[in-house]
């Protein structure tokens, strides 16, 4: 059950002008399952990424980093779900694009203009001629209010879909900030989440649109983990259609930089929380907060130990203040000069741990109040500097270890 | 379910000349349950030990630390489970002094003469008191044979007892390796199991008793993980007692040192390889070997990254040969400039990956197969160096998430 999370009301999507989305059945893995989705650009929009740090990244991955740079610009994203094209080798890279190759001659576009993307299981042949025979009725759907439709195309082990929308004004102008993500395992994004989707017609410089991307997922999908595994496929994409009216932006740091350069994280951020909140088997929702570092990276280490630990997960899971796991996973984090007598713990508002000790004032009723709740907060003080950090995650249950074993079967 | 694993013969368990053990029932977390022991040395043993790098180590941990250089050398250990004296600050320090000052009261011995250890529970206090009370039975309890008593009283969530003896001939005599451990959650030793105590009556110069222990620990406890979180408490000891009529031995170069060093590590990793088999939840006994690759370090990255990735354990459990998880496991292992398409998996004998995409002759029968059986080996070759390691893990199961969701309550 996804924790405080509610499928997204299709009204409240704004289409993105200069963008439309379409979505068919093309039977990849299951029949009578919307696996399909295209989503096309008008001439002129601009396209920036960042992909998964694994060095078994997908075939999708390695020939959208070739198309990317292509000067005839992309005009399409073609995203499959079933199957997501991994562990292919030399076939699996030639699969990818002929897709793409397929999708471009029925577009009158060139192969480079087009991004691939799949998900899905791993290491099985991408049957690249039903999805080419999906590809007809998916351009024939293509539509600007396609938002809900799409998020709901690329769910894979996602219980609900995962959109967020919002608009700004900039120079008195409506600029539209619209994006979808899909989780829902294999979650501890290394640049990006399994496939995550933000689209603009902001008219911004497109050469500020990489730097835009990075930030964005830096403070969203690069600040949660659900069971660790870093995906083979993660891909998190920033479109620019520049059709908004107002004055180009050609810094970030202006007033309508940093007004878009705000909504695109929170767009960025709710979207990666409910990938979070509809974690595999999720029921609770975690904030893990690491302060007093001598630096982000330690804050960072400190905080994914807490939120990798699968004692402290199944605590959570049992609503049980059995807080010394959380001690221990600070403790093997990798911090080697670590003082463990400095160390302060708050869950919520309460005051667990004093001076790397047990708080005297501190009573189990509490903790046990606290972990009950279906959103909780984990603040830990390292005492040695000023950095913090703050990533997301869930808790480990039994219907975590459901899901994973029955996935294939 | 422990996986091909029996509980020891007691019969089977050696004494080792020089030492004796004893147990009683302290009542440390809950009434009538062996949780002490005693285990008394002559005077003239050696004792050497590795303990846990997590930097939130218990008070026990540090005070042994300190007693280990005592100059009048150690007589006792003091072990009880129920309760880890971790992260309990100063107060646990004092408290985990008190033990030895009791004990070391009781047997007319120094206070620095005695090694506390402690599992169970983490950021509870320890109960003093209700330890020393019951000292005296387990003095009174001490005696040569008492190892399979010992492995018993150290279990906290174990299912079965860990305990592995054997001789050997050194100059014609008899010479006894012995040893007890404890598992079975927070394992992924840095040093370390929970807790495991080897004893010999070898007589070998004290000076390599540090060095035996260490390559010990490296060849067995350091190898194994069940859920990748590092103890607070991880205590290898290894003792000599030097009672064994051989000629005393200088070199572990030496044909008797190598023997030695042979069986004490085999006693070890049988110790190691029993916490795995026991390991919460676990239905399957896996051995990870990379191969291939340009030293140690990397292997070990790799093999560690397959054994901790739940989506891999969850497979296991389910006996789905979805083996995709492992390359992805191997791609995020943290090896930058890895290439995916050098990379060989067999699972067994089952050729499954060549050059990084499935085998054209792969069967999945065959990989489901293999996948059913209680023991599985998985063996990688990185293809980019000559050095191999090995990795002992088990599966994760709904059992793991029960159990460590009802630990406490």
């Amino acid at each position: 059950m996804p924790v405080n999370l509610q499928a997204p009301d299709p009204a409240s999507l704004h289409p993105v002008p200069g963008l439309s989305l379409g979505v068919a059945m093309a039977g990849i893995r299951k029949a009578q399952r919307r696996d399909l989705l295209v989503i096309a650009l008008d001439v002129g929009a601009s396209v920036a990424g960042v992909f998964t740090q694994n060095r078994f990244c997908a075939a999708p991955v390695q020939v959208c980093r070739e198309h990317l740079g292509t000067a005839s610009g992309v005009r399409a994203l073609l995203v499959n779900t079933g199957n997501a094209n991994a562990g292919t080798g030399a076939d699996g890279l030639a699969r990818a694009r002929q897709s793409c190759s397929a999708l471009a001659q029925m577009m009158g576009l060139q192969q480079e203009q087009i991004l691939p993307f799949s998900t899905g299981v791993i290491m099985e042949t991408l049957p690249v001629e039903r999805l080419a025979a999906g590809l007809p009725a998916a351009i024939e759907a293509l539509r600007a209010d396609g938002w809900g439709e799409a998020a709901l195309a690329i769910m894979t082990t996602d219980t609900l879909p995962k959109a967020a929308s919002r608009q700004i004004e900039i120079d008195g102008q409506v600029v539209t900030i619209t994006g979808i993500a899909k989780g829902a395992g294999m979650i501890r994004p290394n640049m990006a989440t399994m496939l995550g989707f933000v689209a603009t017609d902001a008219n911004l410089a497109p050469e500020l649109l990489q730097v835009l991307v990075r930030d964005a997922a830096d403070l969203s999908f690069n600040r949660i983990t659900i069971d660790g595994d870093t995906s083979t496929n993660d891909s998190f994409m920033l479109i620019a259609t520049h059709k908004a009216g107002h004055q180009r932006i050609n810094s970030l740091d202006s007033a309508a930089g940093q007004a878009l350069r705000a909504a695109v994280i929170a767009v960025s951020q709710q979207l990666a929380q409910a990938i979070v909140r509809d974690g595999e088997g999720a029921t609770k929702f975690i904030t893990v907060t690491v302060a007093g570092g001598r630096n982000q990276a330690e804050c960072k280490l400190a905080a994914y130990a807490i939120a990798h630990s699968p004692l402290v997960k199944t605590a959570f899971f049992a609503s049980d203040p059995n807080l010394g796991r959380i001690l221990a996973a600070v403790g093997y984090a990798g911090i080697n000069d670590l003082d463990q007598t400095l160390i302060d713990l708050h869950l919520d508002e309460v005051h667990v741990v004093r001076a790397g000790g047990r708080h005297p004032d501190y009573l189990e009723s509490e903790g046990q109040r606290v972990m009950q709740q279906s959103e909780i907060t984990v603040t830990v003080d390292l005492h040695r500097g000023d950095a913090r950090t703050t990533v997301w995650t869930c808790d480990l249950s039994h219907d975590y270890v459901s899901i994973n074993a029955d996935y294939r079967s």
